[in-house]
C-alpha cells in the first residue's frame, strides 16, 4: 500500500509540473493543457539535466526546462509524470510530500495493490480520497480496454486474444525520429542504422522489444495482461497478447477476438454499444472498407473501434479492430483527463473554479 | 470437375512459358529459373499488350514480352501463370489443350473441386496423374500452413486465430512503388497519394482492401479460411482471420494462435518439430529478443517460425509468428516447387532428365 498520509490540499491557483516535459508524451501535455484549457496558473516544466535549458512553447511564450530534483516539486499542486520508472520511484515521493497530486505515466506503480491505475471512462471509482498517487496505465492496455470495455454490457468477457500493431511513438521522440531515419535511409539504398532498436524497423517489424519473461511474454504483454485485469476487476480474465511494433510514427492498433461466456451479441448490439460509449467512435463501414487506422486515429483524442464481425471459429466470440493516439489517450490525454476529473470532484481547485466545487 | 482430359506429353526439351512475367512474381519466376537451374529450354514471357515488346534479361540475354493470345502456347511444356483470375481463366483452356501443365497462382481455379490445390511440403499428393492444372494457394494461406502443419504430428488442431502483417507485395509491384512514392512524399512534408490503394500506405496501417462479404470476411480472409480447409484437407477446421496491410514491402507476417483438441504441446516439442520440418526455419531467439521479421524473411525460399509459447488464455494453445517472403514460398517459388516435383515425378521430361523418369 503507497498511502502518503497528505490530506487534499485546497489551492487558490493551480500550479503544474510536468516530469519529461521534452519527451514525445510531455510535449502532447503542453499541447493538451492548451486545447483543453486546462487550468495551468504556472508551469513548472521538468527533465534529466540533459535538458535544462531548453525552451519549449506555452500559451505563445517561452518556458524554460529546469533540471528535476526533490525540490522541484515545492508549491505544485498537480503533478504528470513521464520520464519513465525509475524517474518515478525516484520523485513521486518528494512531489507527494511537497502537497502535489501526481499521475504517474510510468510502469512504476501500476500494480501497486493501494495505486488506482485508472481509465476515466472505465474505472474512474478506483480514485479513493486520500489517494494521491494515480497510474496511468500502458498505452497497449488503454487503448484495448476502451475497445472492450463497452461489450461488458452485453456480456461477459471470457477470453480475449489481441495481436497489435503498434507506431514508434511508443519507444518515444526518439524512436520516432529514427524510424524516419532508418525510411529515408533505405529509401535512398542505404543500410537502416538501427539505434534505440535492436532490429531495423524501415519497411519492417518485429515482435515487442522488451525482455522476455519464462512464460515466453514480452514486458509489454505481461502488462498489458495484469493491468487490463487490475482495471477491469477481473482478476483471473484471460487474456492472450502479442505485441508487434510496426512501421508507424504515432498511433497503435489492435486485432482483436473477445469471446463471451454466452452467446455473442450480434454486430448491430455491438455497433449499437460503441455508438454510445464515452471517448470511442464506430469506424465501421464496410461498402467503403472503412475501418480503424492508425493515419486516422493520430491526433484524435477518441479510440477508433470498427471490422466488427462474428468470429466463424467460435460461436461465443467477435472480432474487431482498434486504433488509438498512443501519445494522446494511450499516454498524455488519458492523464489530463484523470486531472480533468479530479478537478470536477473538487480534488484540485483552480482559480476560478474553487467556488464551483 | 475440370478435367481437361488430355494425356501427360514427354517432351524432349521443355518449353517453358511466363503469363504476368512483368509483375512482381512473373519477375521472380525468371530469378528462381536461374537460381535454381530449372530446366528452361526455351522460355517465352507473356503479359497483356501494353507490356508487349519489354526487354526482360534471363540466362545475361534479353528476352521480349509477347502479347498473351490463346495462341501463345503452342510447343508450351509449362506454363506459369501469374496475371489475374480473369487471364487464367481466360487463357488456361489453350495452354492445356495445346499440352501444356499450368500452375496458377491465381484464385480463379483454386476452390473448383478437381483442381488441386498444392503446397508441395503439405500435400503433394493431392496431385493426380491426370492433372494438367494445378492451383497456387494464396499466399497469406501458404505461410500459415507452412508454419501450422508440421503441428499437427503433436495433435489434433481444433482452431486456428490469425492476425496477418501483410506486405506491399501482395498488391504487385504498381503497390510496392506506391509504398516507396508515399513514403518519400510524407518524408518531404507532402501529402501521400493513394493510386491503386482506397488509404494512405506510408506510415499507416488497414484492414485488407478487398471486398467484404455478407459476414464481415473480406475476400483475403475468406479466401485464407477455405483454401486451408482443401489443403490440410479438413472441411470443418475452425479459422479465425484479420488480414491487414502494413506498409513493409516483401514479406508477410503472422500473429498465430493454434489451439489443440488435446492439452497442447509443450514449447520445445514444437520447436523439435519446426526444426525437423522441410521448408521452415526455426528463429526463436529469447535472449536476442529475435523472432521472424519481414526484412530477414525477404529474399529467403523458408518460412521463418518462431516466439513459440504457450497461451495464456488456454490450456490446449499455443501462439508464434510466421514470416515468409510473400513473391516467393508465398507465390513464385511454391509454383516452381510445385513443378519440380512433376519433374521429379516423371510428369515433364526437360532435355538431360528425360532418362531419369
Amino acid at each position: 500500500m503507497l498511502d502518503f498520509g497528505y490530506p487534499t490540499r485546497m489551492t487558490q491557483s493551480m500550479t503544474v509540473a510536468v516530469l519529461g516535459a521534452t519527451g514525445a508524451v510531455g510535449q502532447e501535455f503542453l499541447r493538451l493543457f492548451e486545447r483543453r484549457q486546462f487550468p495551468v496558473d504556472e508551469l513548472r516544466l521538468l527533465a534529466s539535466p540533459r535538458s535544462a535549458g531548453h525552451k519549449m512553447r506555452f500559451r505563445d511564450r517561452d518556458a524554460i526546462v529546469e533540471a528535476v530534483s526533490p525540490e522541484s516539486f515545492a508549491g505544485v499542486d498537480l503533478a504528470f509524470f513521464s520520464a519513465g520508472a525509475s524517474r518515478s520511484r525516484e520523485y513521486a515521493p518528494a512531489a507527494i510530500a511537497a502537497g502535489a497530486i501526481v499521475i504517474d505515466n510510468s510502469s512504476a506503480f501500476r500494480m501497486e495493490p493501494g495505486v488506482p491505475l485508472v481509465i476515466p471512462e472505465i474505472n474512474l471509482d478506483a480514485i479513493g480520497p486520500a489517494d494521491r498517487l494515480i497510474a496511468n496505465p500502458n498505452c497497449t492496455a488503454i487503448i484495448l480496454l476502451m475497445a472492450i470495455a463497452p461489450l461488458r454490457t452485453l456480456g461477459t468477457i471470457e477470453r480475449v486474444i489481441v495481436s497489435t500493431y503498434q507506431s514508434a511513438s511508443g519507444g518515444g521522440a526518439a524512436v520516432m525520429q529514427e524510424l524516419e531515419d532508418q525510411t529515408r535511409a533505405v529509401l535512398d539504398g542505404r543500410e537502416p542504422e538501427p539505434r534505440h532498436l535492436p532490429h531495423p524497423y524501415a519497411f519492417n517489424l518485429f515482435s515487442h522489444n522488451t525482455p522476455i519473461n519464462a512464460d515466453g511474454l514480452n514486458e509489454e504483454e505481461a502488462k498489458v495482461i495484469e493491468e487490463s485485469r487490475k482495471i477491469l476487476g477481473e482478476t483471473n480474465l484471460r487474456i492472450n497478447v502479442t505485441c508487434v511494433r510496426v512501421p508507424v510514427l504515432r498511433a497503435h492498433t489492435e486485432s482483436i477476438t473477445v469471446e463471451f461466456s454466452g452467446v455473442a451479441p450480434s454486430e448491430d448490439e455491438v455497433r449499437d454499444v460503441f455508438g454510445r460509449a464515452p471517448g470511442v467512435i464506430l469506424v465501421d463501414d464496410r461498402a467503403a472498407n472503412h475501418f480503424p487506422m492508425p493515419r486516422e486515429a493520430s491526433g484524435r483524442a477518441e479510440v477508433l473501434v470498427g471490422r466488427i464481425r462474428r468470429d466463424p471459429s467460435h460461436p461465443n466470440a467477435i472480432c474487431l479492430m482498434a486504433s488509438g493516439d498512443q501519445l494522446l489517450k494511450g499516454a498524455a490525454l488519458n492523464a489530463v483527463q484523470i486531472a480533468e476529473r479530479l478537478m470536477q470532484a473538487g480534488r484540485l481547485d483552480p482559480v476560478g473554479l474553487a467556488g464551483a466545487g
